[in-house]
This record gives structure tokens, sequence and C-alpha cells, in this order.
């Protein structure tokens, strides 16, 4: 199944079983927040198809990616505890890592692009890692951390791409299903695609018929492409607001798991995205940030067969910066027409 | 002890009792939403003590007016849900009305100011109510109830100084102490009382030692100067942002009966209210309106007694608009000195 030689993260070993989730959620379960899931009837009028959002941007450190973290930091040895941990993300990964890595008592390095939504650079600081910027269009964050590995003995914590990261995001899933168990579907953003590869493991195992589907935005399509062409297409770094989605290529890993669960990548605009944020905003009153609200998104405008009832929606995200929310549209005044 | 000689409302029966809110919950509570408790290392950092939040944002219609509106309106008649029902309102009170009495098959017609936020107005509109717009400064919306009561036979459903609306509203404090039973204090906002009046009765009830605090905006002090003369002072038309905490006078029940209750009424300004949304919805990603934050906003800025340990704070309502939340401070910029 594997198309390339090798992963980014070095990993070669064997797939993630539901075994490996329903483990990783017995690890981790004291350590995270057993988000709440939600619904509203303006959502559902619009979408028409009823909703279930997980709400990811309620957890801890604002997005899933303390799941992955804290399931991979768990499993290091006193060894590898006491030389530390390094890992690169564009925030929401980084901040899951200081925040894990604090946790367990190590010290966290974290190569963050240097146009990283301030408030991620902020929050990861505050929790007490060291963090070295880098330039996303000229730099590779890959050899970077590697190379800081290399230097210092520090565990690599891959931002997706390895079994026990994968593990950790689908316990989103256990729980999500746990809550509304009689789902027709499961939609979640794809940037590495970690979150929604042990999301669909988990998913089908606990109820077998469910489809899944990807969300990305038009400007970040490389799973579209990679399930397209059949193989993990690269594209250039993508330009969009959904910061959390711009790994240009899908993981090894990911690939080979999800090529076999996904039905269909769903594409929104970036207009589409904050439109999405903006409802999320003003009627659920929920902040998710723009990588979060894709799966949403695609569900708002009707991406979805129409001949499903029920979606769980993944919120992957809450961490935003101010200046996106200054950009959102006033959809309320759009609604009425009042608007330019 | 009452201190006028009719209420606005007209009502001049008996108090309010712990009994009545317990019935009050078994009436409504399977057209209401139980809201979640949130809470959040990072706020209780800053505030100093340990805060749950009772998400009364995320209520139907999003705020805790669904509570006393659907109290009242299921106490109707058959005639009178015949002849219909009339509010005046600020906005929440109106959308809680309209969405009762949709539920209930009867005709509301909401008296509200023509300065209320644009999405209140919309969103009762929506809801099928039938609008009648006053001017805050010059016209009172009381004549203007009472009159369309009188000539259309509609029964007046009061904002808040009426037993059955604050036995409605006192259910969130029942929701909150069998969520979080060991609370030392509780505190939410003032503005008519309804809401803390029954939240106030609700709590000394389920936990005779709890401490009963009420905030509201400096610019809004009419609960203050009351409490500190002990009559029910009358302010002219506040200007404050906090657009649901207008009333310029405390309710005449409402103020027997907190006077009993409340310890004290802690004072927030303008910058206070504002900061606090900001903090809520970059940290807590909620949104919650300016009425809906001064009770937090009294915790954040350290207005409680440093000696209790654990405070409920009730997050009234959630409806904004866009215009307020492009004011919001960016308060992440603002703590590490990057902002003018």
């Amino acid at each position: 199944m594997r198309e390339g030689s090798r992963s980014a993260s070095g990993y070669n070993g064997p797939v993630v079983t539901f075994e490996d989730i329903r483990q990783a959620h017995a690890r981790i379960r004291d350590r995270i927040r057993r988000t709440p899931v939600e619904h509203s009837r303006s959502f559902d009028e619009r979408a028409g198809l009823h909703c279930y959002f997980k709400c990811e941007n309620l957890q801890r450190g604002g997005a899933f990616k303390i799941r992955g973290a804290t399931n991979f930091i768990l499993q290091l040895d006193a060894g590898q505890l006491r030389r530390g941990v390094v890992a690169y993300s564009s925030g929401n990964h980084a901040q899951a890592v200081a925040l894990a890595a604090r946790e367990a008592g190590t010290q966290a390095t974290l190569v963050m692009p240097a146009d990283a939504p301030r408030s991620k650079l902020e929050a990861t600081r505050a929790r007490g890692a060291r963090i070295v910027t880098y330039d996303r269009q000229r730099e590779s964050r890959e050899a970077i951390g590697e190379a800081i590995a290399r230097e210092t003995g520090a565990t690599l914590v891959p931002p997706f791409d390895h079994p026990w990261i994968i593990a950790g995001q689908g316990t989103a899933a256990v729980e999500l299903l746990e809550d509304v168990p009689e789902l027709d579907a499961l939609i979640a953003p794809l940037g590495g695609g970690g979150l929604l590869s042990g999301c669909a493991i988990a998913a089908k195992a606990l109820r077998p018929q469910i489809r899944v589907f990807g969300a990305e935005p038009e400007r970040a399509s490389d799973w579209y492409l990679s399930l397209a062409q059949g193989r993990r297409v690269r594209i250039s770094p993508p330009d969009t607001i959904a910061d959390g989605l711009r790994a240009p290529q899908p993981g090894e890993l990911t690939f080979s798991l999800l090529r076999e669960h996904l039905e269909a990548v769903l594409l929104v605009s970036e207009e589409e995205i904050l439109e999405t944020m903006s409802f999320l905003l003003m009627r659920l009153k929920l902040l998710v940030e723009p990588s979060g609200a894709v799966a949403a998104a695609a569900a708002l405008f009707r991406k979805l067969p129409p001949e499903l009832r029920s979606v769980g929606v993944i919120l992957s995200g809450g961490n935003v910066d101010f200046d996106v929310i200054r950009m959102l549209p006033d959809t309320d005044r759009r609604q009425d027409g009042k608007m330019d």
C-alpha cells in the first residue's frame, strides 16, 4: 500500500488498529477533556441534514492535537524523556507537544513557521517550550526538526504520520460515536491526515456502515489530488487561511490508511470557510479556527451526498488570531440583504 | 418588604419558593437545553479562584430567558393562548417569548427598543413574532406593552418581575449546583433581577452557606445604589454596552427577594466587560454577550472577596452584534506588550 520509499517521520512500522485506539483512549483519557457534542437547528436547516459537532475547539490546548501528542509522549522511556522532545508544527501540534511535554516533565523544542498565528506562538512559549522559527516558503521544517533531534538526542514527535499519533487522534471518534451512535457519516478536515485516519479506523470499527469523508480547502487540495491519482501528490506551499491544513502532501501512513476508508474529499473555498466560522460563532456561540471549520463548511454548503441523514462533524480546533475574527463576514446582515 | 405601591408588571402576589423553582424545572426541562458548565485554568489563574461557568449563552435562543418565558407561557389557559402574548424587552426576553410562544401555538407581539442589537431584532422576527419598536430615550416600553395588552386582550409576559419568570430563571442555578455542588459563591449579572432572584433562592435552598453576589456595569448601577439606600433607586436610561442590563430600576419583587439574599453588588467598567468577552472568546472559545460577561468580569478583575475558593458564574447570554465583536480588545497582544 505504501506509495513512497520512506515517510517524513521515518516511520515504517505496522498499521493502526482499533485496539491501538482503545488503548490510547485508556492511556490519555484522564489527561484530555472529553469534549461536548453540539447540535444546532439553524445549522441543520441550512445544511439539510443533522450535524453533530465534536467540539475539539474546546479541547485542552484548543485543538484535538493533545490526544496524539499525549499518547506519544506517554510511551517514551525515562532516557528519552530526559533528552526531551522536538516537534515541527504550524501551531496546534506545537501547543499540544508543549503541554504534554510539560506534564510528562520533559523539555520541548518547537519548530514553528515565522508566520504562524501569533496567538499560537505565544501560547506555545507560555507553556515553557523553546521555539525555533523558520520561513515556510524557503526552509524545510522537517529538516530543521530532524537536525535538532540529531544534535540533542531529543525524540521527534511527528505531527501526524505515526501510529501513536494516529491512534491518539482516533479517540475523538470513539467519544463521538459513544455520544451519537447512529451516524450515517463522519467528516473531518484533512491536513496531514492524522486526525481523519484515526477517526476513520475507530468509526468503521464501531459502526461498519459509516461513510467517511474528508474536507480540505480548494487552495490546499493535496488529498483530493492524491486520492484521484492514487499516489501522494505534493503541491506547492498552500496559501489558505486554514493554517493548520498547509501540509503540502498526505503522510505515507495516513495515505495508506485513508485510501482504504475515505469515500471522498470535499473542497471548500476560503469564503465558505469564513462564512462557516461566522455561522458557528454567531449561532452556536463557538469560536472555531479556519482549519477547524473546513469540515463544517463542507456540510453547511451541502457538499455531502444528499441522501445522508446525520453526520458527525469534527470541529478540530479553536485557536484563532484576532485579525481573522475581524475579517469574518457578518452573515446575519448578508442574509437579510442589508450588506453591500 | 415592598418599596413601591405597585410593580411594573402589575404583580402583587406571593413570593417565590424553592418548590416553585423545582416545579418550574419539571415543567420546562424538556423544552430547554441543560447547558454545560465550563472551566478554564487560565481564567482561574487570572481570577485567583476556581470559576465554574454556567453557559446560558449556549441556551436555546442564546440566553437564559427561555427558562422564564417557557415557565410563564406553559401556565396560560386556552383562552389566554388564543389571544396571544405581548412582551417588552431589550432583546433576549423578546427572543425567548417569541420562541416559547411559537412552541405553545400562540402569537407573540414584542416591544423592542429601536437601537437593540440588530441580531436580536432579526432573530425575534424570524421566529414569527410581530415587532413594535420604540425610542428608549423618549418612550416607555411598559406603557406601550400594556396598551397593546389592553387593546388586544393579549397577556403581558413580564421580563423579570413575576414569580413565574423568577422561578423559571432559577432553574439555571438548580442545574449548576447539581453539576458543581460545593460552590462557595454564586454570581450573576443584574438587570431587572429575575435571573439572580431565582438563582439565589435555588442556591440558598440547595446549599444554605452559599454566598450570593450580583454584578452590574458601573454605568448601570441601579442595583448597587438601591441596595445601598435600601430602596429601589431609578437611574436615567443607562448608557452601557451591556444592553441586557439597561433596566433603570430593580423590580419590586426582585428587589424584595434580593435584599434578603444578596451579599454585595460588584461594579465593572465598560473596558472590563470587553476585555472579559475577549478572554472568554479567545481562551474558552465561547461567544458571550456584554451583559452575559458582566459577572465573569467581576471575577476576572478580582472584585469578589479574596477568601472565596470556588464560584459559580452565570454567563447569561451570547447574542452579540458583529460590531461589538470587532470592537473587542486583542488581549493576547496587550498582554505581551505588542499593542499600541
